[in-house]
């Protein structure tokens, strides 16, 4: 017998989670693995892994071989904070510039460019380069951030520069939440030991119901750790969902369909849901 | 400000302190990365890591640049259970023979090469090799294995061999206690960051008193994992001790003595812990 592997992202987006992982001792019944998100999906499909946070494109990339955790992704209803587009014009002015993305995730690029093309009706040349805004615009119009390099813009607010708040802006195009991550179980894990993949499930949602009734304590932990004070983590807490109800399935949908009207995805997969007829 | 990079053995000997440590939360304070024993000396030294729990022959090799947390070590005062040489015939004829020792561990290698040299006055030809009994007692007369393969061997008492558990044996020999492992920090860190360094000192000691009263939970705990019955468990865990007090770390600078008496260690250096005078 082996305790379920779990994948764990290891920034700030996750750390409400973890923080309800530990306080409910989880941490004794599952191996948890950190890495990047990227990582993560690579080791889930290969079989390093048996349940993981992974990137929705990564999803819909290897829908075939996974099925998701029906309570539980990375989303936001609008503002999110750490996906940010700056730029040195509006973005209707983008027009045959060039656009700089960060290379650290693939879900947060195709995002961007379904709104340059679709919301903003521009078509950029793109560039991918590694996280740092001062170089990235230095050989770019904009600039597309996430993550904690993004938090800190939206914290520090640089000058001179447009700020689009990604989140935001999918959520006043489209209507609906943006789904980043999704927790994906390898279907033959899922297949094989159901019962621990339900475990797995039910112990997330509890912390996710912990961590909710915390987020109090929670900003003050990431506020020891971090140079930002306590109710810039409690705002960004509050701007990040967990949740992946039905409104936030459409999102995840529209989002895998309009990546695909550009190009950036092959088809649109149905999705699959644990514990959930097809 | 980051947390201090603990490193932790994902070993069964191990087990126990972290269960207290998730029970106590302890795993939102520090940066936990689990390894083998000899990765994580190696990751330490190299300063990847802060505080690490590292074989006690590799604290000898790098004394120089580390320091001692004064209240945790691995260690047990006779029996282990997990370092087991087993032998086709009785020790005091295998001068001449073979010696297969585990390549898992250096410090359980130097203590077999010690007590056949001294306490029973034998002189083998050594190999290293993989951990696999079966393989090991095709090329050599007896077999040196240490943790969750020792521990197994322990419990099935494979027949038709002599089963010596070198905890036992160095015990009956010295008098003393033995140390497989010692919590070790980074001098430099130490050195920059003491407050640190107390806290991590002091949740490892709350740890390991929460452990030591609820050694039946888990028990309970590792028999859900693993094929043995909780009573088992019980029993490793109860020869197993977590101790550094004075007969221990008398203990383990004879082992040092002993080790450099046979020529596994250039030096015996004294022991530097954190918090108390040279």
């Amino acid at each position: 017998m082996q305790k379920p592997r779990l994948g764990h992202i290891q920034f700030l987006n996750c750390l409400p989670l973890y923080y309800g992982l530990v306080k409910n001792d989880v941490l004794l019944d599952v191996d948890l693995v950190k890495a990047d998100p990227a990582d993560l999906a690579v080791t889930l499909v290969d079989g390093g892994l048996d349940i993981a946070p992974i990137p929705a494109i990564e999803y819909a990339r290897h829908a075939d071989e996974l099925v998701l955790l029906p309570d539980i992704a990375i989303s936001s209803d609008g503002e999110v904070q750490s996906i940010l587009l700056l730029s040195k014009t509006p973005t209707s002015e983008l027009d045959g510039g060039v656009v700089a993305l960060t290379n650290a995730s693939r879900t947060s690029q195709a995002l961007a460019r379904i709104l340059l093309a679709k919301r903003w009706g521009v078509a950029p040349a793109y560039v991918q380069m590694p996280s740092d805004l001062g170089s990235m615009l230095r050989e770019a119009d904009a600039a597309l951030l996430i993550g904690d390099d993004a938090l800190r813009a939206y914290w520090q607010r640089p000058p001179h520069l447009f700020s689009y708040d990604l989140g935001t802006v999918w959520n006043e195009w489209t209507g609906l939440p943006m789904v980043y991550a999704v927790w994906a179980v390898r279907r033959e894990f899922a297949e094989s030991d159901p019962d621990a993949v339900g475990r797995v499930s039910q112990a997330l949602s509890e912390s996710l119901d912990y961590c909710r009734l915390h987020l109090d304590d929670i900003s003050e932990y990431a506020a020891r750790w971090e140079a930002f004070p306590a109710e810039h983590f409690r705002s960004y807490f509050d701007a990040l969902q967990f949740r992946f109800g039905p409104r936030y399935r459409e999102g995840l949908t529209r989002y895998m369909e309009e990546a695909h009207s550009i190009g950036q995805l092959d088809s649109v997969p149905a999705l699959r849901v644990f514990g959930e007829a097809e």
